[in-house]
């Protein structure tokens, strides 16, 4: 291991990501842990990042660039956004350097919207770093799932919809009215379902109607005895739907979108896309984004740092 | 109390309240308590009535009528719910007998709508029988606001929104991301501030956006420090917003609508249709709308009994 040149790290709330590159930005090797910013807190950042370091065998000269909540106020250290507009490929440049530790370590800052529509974000700008794409509207699913507007290598506009949160507090709350209508289990909603697609149309047509709608999952449950998967797949169609409504409004036409992301939450909106009638241009899966992005940021870096 | 001749009863998941009531429907006296389904679970439905009712001197001849979730599935007796179109004054003759207790005890049923929308009530039904209203749209806040269309003395269709639900997780849930951004302490909205107002009138125009809208109070906070009881207020006033759009949809104009309710939540729908322009006929205490629906329904059945 001793040809690393840079540790690129996705460090998120729950998630710790690290990968060892070589010379050419080749993947040497990677690590994946549960030590998020919740436990990272406690043991400390420093250690955190030592530790995996040390079990890849990375010496401590090797330089590291992180991304992610890593870099927000509840974090390492919190570095200041970058408002928007802002051309992607200067990201790096912008990479806020800790002060106090052995190992020379950057954390990329996330982007700000300011005005009108306040908005935010922390990682997503350096998977669309690693994208590679200079134009085009980016849906990057989450728990808030954001459309960026891409021109000319720039990031000119995003949104972000707490969809996925709004999902997850009416699917597990103990004390929300669908509880009993939805499968008493922890599984997910099945979206290759006829039930998804048609909520997701119902949503998408009448997103208004959403709060309407939802309780209408109850009384079908009592009415009609809905099985429960199929009351899970509709709460998150409908959810998803009112969104592409809205991303659309927002957005304008959301054909020919690219959406970024892999597992569950991305196939659920694939398929939400689908139930519109909505083509895409492409599935791209958002690790080996974050991957390409935080090689692009650290090879800015060392190239801006050769240059002075 | 020898003049009393019927208990009415309002009994909710979370509320107990009872009237008696004497042979002109006067009231003679009232309790209010906190025995919600939850506690008369445990403690037997029959023993909190009896406590209520001896602790007024009310002896066990006297006849009671119920209403509420008392009837539902999680209470005393599941009371099957009527089908809309319903003409309410025929309410009173669908209640049903509870057997078993001494006390002769009828419970009202609920009203469902059945097909394309469906939907449930139980307890407003009889609100709208105590309204004394034959025509006109009735919005009925509350966790699950109701939106009701009387035509010549029957409900004829409603929509339930449980924008009051969806509220309560955003600020409550500690793991909300707008949690930061509320207030600490178990304040309400001050929905009479134009931060409210103006929320409104954003989410009445663009109800598909709400779930961006929601994530931009948290943007909002980080950006710009938003005070917490401005974002409180502009949470409240969004999901209204988007409501009202949705009412509007569904049943026409709001104009000339008659609100039931009183205290904060009655209030908050009051402020918000003044913002956004809608004249609503009158404002009605709830209370005193399912005192009377009670009396009504208890008379009818009176009636009915003595022709047999």
């Amino acid at each position: 291991m001793s040809e690393a040149v840079a540790l690129a790290v996705d460090w998120g709330t729950t998630s710790f990501r690290m990968w060892a590159l070589g010379p050419e930005g080749e993947v040497l090797c990677e690590r994946r842990a549960a030590d998020g910013l919740m436990s990272a807190v406690s043991e400390g950042f420093e250690a955190v990042l030592e530790r995996h370091a040390q079990a890849a065998g990375i010496g401590p000269d090797v330089p590291a660039m992180l991304c992610g909540m890593v870099g927000s106020r509840t974090g390492w250290m919190e570095v200041p956004y970058i408002d928007a507009p802002v051309a992607l490929i200067d990201l790096g440049r912008h990479a806020a350097r800790v002060a106090g530790v052995r190992r020379e370590t950057r954390i990329l800052p996330g982007v700000a919207q300011r005005g009108f529509a306040p908005d935010v974000m922390r990682g997503e700008e350096t998977k669309l770093l690693g994208l590679g794409r200079e134009d085009g509207l980016v849906l990057m699913p989450g728990t808030h799932t954001k459309w960026v507007r891409l021109e000319g290598g720039r990031l000119t506009r995003f949104s972000t919809f707490m969809t996925g949160e709004i999902f997850a507090h009416l699917r597990g709350a103990p004390n929300s009215v669908l509880a009993q209508a939805l499968p008493s289990s922890a599984e997910g909603p099945d979206t290759d379902t006829p039930a998804f697609a048609q909520a997701v149309r119902d949503g998408f047509e009448a997103p208004e109607g959403i709060a309407n709608r939802l309780f209408g999952l109850r009384a079908s449950w009592l009415l009609d005895d809905t099985p429960p998967a199929r009351t899970l797949a509709r709460l998150s169609g409908l959810l998803i739907g009112a969104e592409l409504a809205g991303a659309a409004k927002l957005h304008g036409a959301l054909d020919g979108c690219c959406l970024v992301g892999a597992g569950p939450g991305a196939e659920a909106y694939g398929r939400a896309l689908d139930a519109v009638g909505v083509a895409r241009v492409a599935q791209v899966d958002a690790d080996i984004c974050v991957r390409n992005g935080l090689i692009r940021a650290a090879r800015g870096v060392t190239l801006e740092d050769a240059g002075a």
